[in-house]
Parts: C-alpha cells; sequence; structure tokens
C-alpha cells in the first residue's frame, strides 16, 4: 500500500507540472488575443508552439503510461469508480491514450498554426477577406482532419474524435440524436413568433451608452452573481472569452459597442457564468482531473445559465433594472422594466450567433455542426465555406448574408482550430434547461430570489453540484448525478416555450 | 569546415530555444507587474519558478557545453574575436559557465521567492510597512549571498559577482574608480546651486494634468522620438519598467499622478529610451548574443539619454512647448518656455530616486551601492536597513526621511532580487554623456535638430552604433569602439556643469 501511495504520490506530481506548464502557454494565449502588439504576432506563435510541444512532451512522457499501469494493476483503483483516486487515475489514463497518439510535430505544428492563423482571421475578418483567410483556413482543416484521424476509435466519422475532444463520450450520432427534435421544435416557435405580428422595439438598445458606465456596470452585474474580482479581471478582446489560468487567476475578456447594450452586457454575464466555475474548482486538486472542469459543453451549461436563465429573465431585471435606468438615464428615459424586459428577449434573424436570442441560436449551432462534419469528411472544401453558409443560413434565417464578416467568418473557432467546439454550445443549453429545473426543485423559486438580488443559493448550489466535483464523473454520469435524468431536449423547449409564448402571446 | 558548420547550426538553435522559453517567462513577469489579479500571485509565482528551472535546465545542458569546447578548439573561432561566431562562442561561453555554476534548486528558489516578494513589496510599500517585508528581504539576501559565493571568481568582495551579472567585466573597485570623483563633484555643483539663492517655480508642474490627456502626450512624444507601438505598447505598472518580450514585442510601463506631470511623461521618456535599443536589436541573430542587449549600463545609457539629454533639454522643449500649452491650456497658461524647463530641471533634495533631479539622482545610486555591499558582506543586516538608510540620507541630502515608502521601500529592485543593478544607473549616465558628446561629434548639433522635433538622426546613430551589435563587444569595447575612450565621469560632469550653471547663474 505505501508503494502504491508513493506511485500516486508520483503521478499526481507529475500532472501537476504538466498542468503549470499548460498554465503558462494560457497566459500568453491570453496575452495574444488582449495586449499583443501586432510587430509580435509571429514571436508569440513561435514561443506557444514551443510550449506545446513541451507540454505535450511531459504528458506523454513514458513514466506517466508506467504509473498508470501500476495504479491500475494495485486493486486500490476502482474502474469507474468515483473515489478520488479511482477518478484521477480513470480522467488521467483518457487524457494520456489520447496525447500519445499525437505526434508532438502535429501538436507544434497546430499551435504554431492556429496561433498565425487567428492573427490572420482578425486582419481578414476586419475587411471581410475570406480569401485572405483561405490558406490558414485550408492547414488548418488538414492537420485538424490528421489529428481526427489519428485519434479515431470507433466506427463512426471522423469527426467524432474531435467532438470528444471537447465534450467526452459525444459521437455525431449521440448529438444528432438531441439536435434533430430540438430543431423541429425551435423552427416551430420561430415560425409561430414570427406569425404573432408582434415586434418588440429594440432602438432602445442602440441609444448611446457611454463604454465606461457599461464597464462598470457589467462589473458590478458580474461581481453581484458571484464572479470574483480578487480573483480576476475583464478586459477588451475581439472575441469575448473566459480563460482560467489556475487558482486565483481567471480572466474574462468582452468587446464593447456604444450603441449596443445587450452586446458587451450579456458577454460579461456569459463570460462571467464560465467564470464562476473556474473559481468554484477544487483548489487543493489543482492540476489533476479532480480539479479541472468536466467538458466545455458543462462549461457551456454554466455560462449560458447565468446569461440567458438568470440574465434574461424578468426577475433579474426586477433587481437591476432601476439602478440601470440610473446610469443611464438618457437612453432609458421612459422605457418601462416590460419594454426593456421585451427588448432583450426580442426573436428574430440575426447574422451574428453571439447576439442571437435564445431561440434562435440553436440553429446557428446547427448551421456549424453540418458544416464541421462536412469539412472534416472532406464533403466540403474550404474554398466553398462561404457560398454552402449563404446558401444554408437563407434556408435556415431566410436573410441574405451580405459579406463574410457577418457569414462564416463572424467566430474565432475555426481559425483556432477549435473545430468539433460548436456543438457543446448547444449542450449547454439543453444541461443548462435541465440544471436549473432540478435547482428550482432542491432550492424553490429562483426567480423569487432574483428579484431580491439573491443569487447566492443559485451559485452555491452549482459550487457545490457541478463545480467541485471537477471531473469526478463525465459529463453525462454528471448530469445524471445531479438532475437523475439523462440528456434531453425537454426542459429547453419548455422554457423557451414558456418564456416566449408569454413574451409574444401565442 | 562542414563538421564545424553543423555544430554551430546546433548551438545557435539551443541558444534560440533558451532563449524562446526566457522569453515565456518574461510575458508572466509582465503580466505579473500589469495585470495579475491579487488571487493569482502564488500561481503566478510556481508558474514562474518552474520556467526558470527549465531555462535553467536547458541552459545548462551539458551538449552545450560540448558543442561551445568542439567550436573553441576548430581554429575557426578567434579568442576575443568579433567576427559574428566569436563574438557568438564568446558570449555563450561566458553564460553557459556562469549559469552551470548555480545548482537549479537555487534558481528556482530565487523565482519563486523574489515572485512572492515583490507582491509583498507591493502591499507593504502602500502601507510603508518595513517589518512585512522584512522577512522577504531576508530570505533574498541570503539567496543572493549564496549566489554571490557560488559565482565568485577573483579576490574582490562577493558583490563582485553580483554586479558582473548586470555589467559584465564590473567589479567594486571600478565602479568606486569612477564614483569617487564623480561624488566629489556633484556634491560641489548640487552645494553651488543651493548657495546659488535660486529656487525654481515647480508648482507649475502640480497643477492638473488629466491622466488621459497625459497618456496620449507621452505616447506621441515616444512616437516621435523613435519607439514603435506596432511593435510595442505603454501600460501602468507600480514601479515603471521597460520589457522587450522578443521581436516585434517590446512593453513599456510608467504611472501617472494627475498632479505630477515629469513623473510620467520623464518615465515615458526614459522606457521609451530603453525600448528603443530593444527595438534596434538585430532580429536575424535573435536568441543569440549578437541579438541581445550587451548589459545594463548600456542600456540604462539609452534610457537616461532620451531621458534627460534629450527630454530635459531646452531645444526639446522649444519644439514640445507649444503642443503641451495646448494639450493643457489650465495649467500652463501664462507659464513661459524657460518658467517651464527651469522647473523640469529643478535641482533639490528627493526622497524618491526616479523623481530626482540629473545632479543628485547619482547621489541616490551611490548610497544603494554602498548598502548593497555591505548587505552581501554581511556587515549590515536586513533588520537595519532603514535605519542606516535614514542616516545615510540625511548626510547625503540634509532631509529626514519622514516613512520607509519615501526611503529604503521605494525601489523595486531588491524585492525582484536585483542586488548589483543599481550602479549600472550611474554607469549609464556616465556612458551616455560619452556617447552624446561622440554623437554631436559625428552628427553636429543635436540640439538644434531637436528643436525642429528631427530625432531620427540620433536614432539611426544610435541603432547604429549600440543597437545593432548586440553583445559583439563588452561594455568597455563597445564604448571604446564607439567612442576612442575609456569609461570616464568628466563629459557627465561636464554637461552637469554646464547645464545648470546656465539655470543656475553659476
Amino acid at each position: 500500500m505505501s508503494d502504491i501511495n508513493g506511485l500516486y504520490q508520483e503521478l499526481t506530481e507529475k500532472l501537476k507540472q504538466v498542468s503549470l506548464l499548460g498554465s503558462c502557454a494560457g497566459v500568453l494565449g491570453w496575452d495574444e488575443q488582449t495586449c499583443l502588439p501586432p510587430g509580435g504576432v509571429e514571436h508569440r506563435a513561435n514561443q506557444l508552439s514551443l510550449l506545446a510541444g513541451m507540454v505535450h512532451e511531459r504528458a506523454t512522457s513514458p513514466r506517466i503510461g508506467e504509473l498508470l499501469s501500476s495504479l491500475e494493476k494495485s486493486g486500490q483503483i476502482t474502474p469507474d469508480g468515483d473515489d478520488d483516486r479511482s477518478a484521477n487515475v480513470r480522467e488521467a489514463r483518457r487524457s494520456y491514450d489520447r496525447s500519445v497518439k499525437l505526434p508532438r510535430r502535429l501538436v507544434e505544428e497546430l499551435s504554431r498554426v492556429t496561433s498565425l492563423g487567428q492573427q490572420a482571421w482578425i486582419e481578414a475578418r476586419k475587411k471581410s477577406n475570406f480569401a485572405e483567410f483561405l490558406p490558414w483556413l485550408e492547414q488548418i482543416v488538414t492537420l485538424k482532419r490528421e489529428q481526427a484521424t489519428v485519434l479515431a476509435t470507433g466506427d463512426g466519422p471522423a469527426y467524432d474524435a474531435l467532438l470528444d475532444e471537447f465534450e467526452t463520450g459525444a459521437t455525431t450520432a449521440t448529438v444528432k440524436a438531441v439536435f434533430d427534435p430540438l430543431r423541429v421544435e425551435l423552427v416551430q416557435l420561430a415560425a409561430a413568433i414570427r406569425d404573432s405580428g408582434r415586434t418588440p422595439r429594440t432602438d432602445v438598445l442602440k441609444r448611446s451608452y457611454p463604454v465606461d458606465l457599461q464597464k462598470s456596470f457589467a462589473i458590478d452585474a458580474a461581481k453581484k452573481i458571484g464572479f470574483s474580482f480578487e480573483d480576476g479581471r475583464l478586459d477588451v478582446a475581439a472575441h469575448p472569452f473566459c480563460s482560467g489560468m489556475g487558482p486565483g487567476d481567471c480572466r474574462l475578456t468582452t468587446r464593447y459597442d456604444e450603441h449596443d447594450f445587450p452586446q458587451a452586457f450579456f458577454g460579461v454575464m456569459h463570460e462571467a457564468g464560465h467564470g464562476i466555475y473556474e473559481q468554484g474548482l477544487d483548489r487543493t486538486a489543482y492540476g489533476m482531473p479532480l480539479g479541472e472542469t468536466v467538458s466545455l459543453g458543462i462549461h457551456e451549461s454554466q455560462s449560458r445559465m447565468w446569461e440567458n436563465f438568470v440574465g434574461r429573465s424578468y426577475a433579474f431585471w426586477e433587481h437591476f433594472y432601476a439602478p440601470l435606468q440610473k446610469t443611464f438615464p438618457k437612453a432609458l428615459k421612459g422605457v418601462s422594466i416590460d419594454e426593456f424586459y421585451a427588448a432583450i428577449n426580442t426573436v428574430g434573424s440575426s447574422f451574428i450567433r453571439v447576439e442571437s436570442d435564445e431561440v434562435t441560436y440553436n440553429l446557428h449551432i446547427m448551421l456549424r455542426f453540418e458544416m464541421e462534419q462536412q469539412l472534416i469528411s472532406g464533403k466540403l472544401k474550404c474554398k466553398d465555406v462561404p457560398e454552402a453558409w449563404n446558401t444554408q443560413f437563407e434556408n435556415d434565417f431566410g436573410l441574405k448574408v451580405p459579406n463574410d464578416s457577418l457569414g462564416c467568418m463572424q467566430d474565432i473557432h475555426w481559425s483556432g482550430g477549435l473545430i468539433g467546439y460548436f456543438p457543446t454550445y448547444a449542450l449547454g443549453n439543453m444541461y443548462a434547461a435541465q440544471f436549473f429545473v432540478h435547482a428550482e426543485k432542491e432550492l424553490g423559486d429562483l426567480n423569487a430570489m432574483f428579484c431580491q438580488g439573491k443569487f447566492e443559493p443559485l451559485k452555491k448550489w452549482l459550487n457545490e453540484k457541478i463545480h467541485k466535483p471537477g471531473k469526478r464523473y463525465t459529463p453525462q454520469e454528471l448530469l445524471f448525478h445531479v438532475t437523475g435524468e439523462r440528456l434531453s431536449p425537454t426542459p429547453l423547449i419548455q422554457h423557451l416555450t414558456k418564456k416566449f409564448s408569454a413574451l409574444y402571446g401565442l
């Protein structure tokens, strides 16, 4: 037994070192998005590529393989057990087996190309010049296809391996099984809303909202829902994100537009949701699976919960609307809370995913999900992406895409090599609905709490049920453990139907 | 010969990798000073310690030692030669021999303790609480003493080894040899100024200078003298510094006080001088000695040149004073350029080194130089630093230090382990004077150019003579190569005497 303790200790030390080195790359990645001067792009790509290679080398050291084998054979570890050691060993094994399949050359090349590719995307997007971005997209898709082939395990399409990277256990088939029924309901709901004839005034959201006041208001709200600025910060980036860099350091970004209040505010609520998850991890387990977030889908359930289930609720604004009016007296003079609530929940066709409403948001995801499958299978060529995008978008949303910045170049993901990531957004919406329903069962009327500015009960519940376990369970196990249910689109559909029926008089 | 090419190639690859990894730590270090949330301090110390250990491991890899030996024996390398290969091998050898003496444990410990120590210093300084900082200072001095002992080569005091880290070839004795005559002259000059009875009005500098305008004005000036913001940026930090992170990425920091115009402005000029050096390095030699700055003394000659010889000259303000008045019309209404020039060049006793005038600045340095020698020799105990500081300060400046934030805790250096660094500031002032005199010989009347806003001739001269060579020469060789002179306090004394005699009617 004391031998086993020694081996386990050695394993945890090694895992912690890998995480610590990886977190250094995390700082450089954050800095690249927020601070890096244009001239430093190439040097940064070299730095990140070096670190990626070093992290990979350490993560795949044969000694970790030996330690895992010894521990697995020791009789002290229960396969699929959820005690600390069994869970750490199980998840370390999963990660190790995955990493050793990847050649270091591929890891370094992916890091370098996506670092340069992201900067190229930023420039190309400004000019809506897809041709300028195309060579980068082609390199990235080629590398991701290679990655998918190397990682492939089951009989499914190669794309499955990319999905699995972000959502353990998810496959094209399991995602389709929930996306398909969700799509049917969403299309119906969107049509009913369109036919309702109601069109809330949204011009009030486009008035002048001075950026510095937007910032301080968003920070106050993020604090109120439980994001700690002692252990984090908020900056500006071209594409909003949240980066958890390790204990006590979690960073949110957003982008401000004086004439678009919801963009920055709900962006901050969203990223703060991610941040609350990161800040809720068990610090004592830092660097081991038990101290890590479980999956991107679960991560997204946290951001979407605070953004939508909380931030876009009527109850939230019963608490926050008076201070909002006080902060922006000119813009909101004579605007009632009901008008404001209707405006921030307007359902309509938007070109931009991150600015879309709760109903159509998932249709944006499904479009990307289909397109990614085709890019990886080779059915769709990179050069044909704009046309394919625009055609499908017109089918789904009834709008002609005027340029690629509002179309296939709007998101950072592909330029950063994050293919297989998008579906986790819609999975997150479904998880969020399931968690929210269950939280209400256990905590009582959450909206009644939000009205009074009480967000701590929900936050503590999420801390306890979802954040603290880290990777103790797989995403599906966690969902079942917390709610007693399997993944289902039904709670999300019910939430949306109820909310928008009331708003649109359906 | 082709074998030798291969070995040289391998050496340069290895050196570049070490630099690249070191530059990652540079990003984390910058971030620590400018962005890190308080909660992330400990994690950051762990990250930096890991990177320091890894850099050290790579820098001391036995293969580098073998490559150096093979190249040295090859007959292709001239000892003390200044061709590319000889210079790179010579400096790589110097650095390697130094690094292999340091145990990895000491390197990691120094990184960790100084990272935490700096944060402790920031907090303690706010409260002027030396007792809170003392345990950190004690740890740091102990570690630096160990480092000095390990590195010691000659018969001189251990402190020599610390000096040599920042200024190759400098010793306590060589520094004293120039400091002593400089001190005599400075004390005389300061006394003559005091006795002149002239006391320029400085209250005009304490009026309201809105911070955002200070920032944009300083950025404009930094651009004008030649710092590229395509390849750099300017941020806020508790202690101003310049950090060259690699090709295309050099960052300046400053601190603003609405009621103290000179602090931020001359701080930016100073750091921009450092930055122009970093940006002037030969990019194609990145990661090798020929692509590195030669020493801190030479580095400081560049910052002091732009801050003082340019920025505090009458000619500079002949160009910049009209725009300055336009930017701050209220503060500078009715203030003539002569009054302004006298105010920014007031000589007086200041508690704070970085805010002191050109005459007394070097006395601040000499105080620290003496104290550091005593700390390392053990003659002075850490706990007695405040008393020793205050006594010496009163001797030199005739002022009682009211608290340690204005005394021995004002500088970041000791908390960051930078003992042996201070003397390079005064060496830099002497180098700057020597370079400036020589630049004028070659370029003609520089002040006539500054009047017209022409700074490029000086910048290009510095680029060519001082920046591009990197570490091709040692500091003393470079000085001789550029000016044909040895280090001397005379040009600095002449500059100060001429400038301040005119200002104070001596």
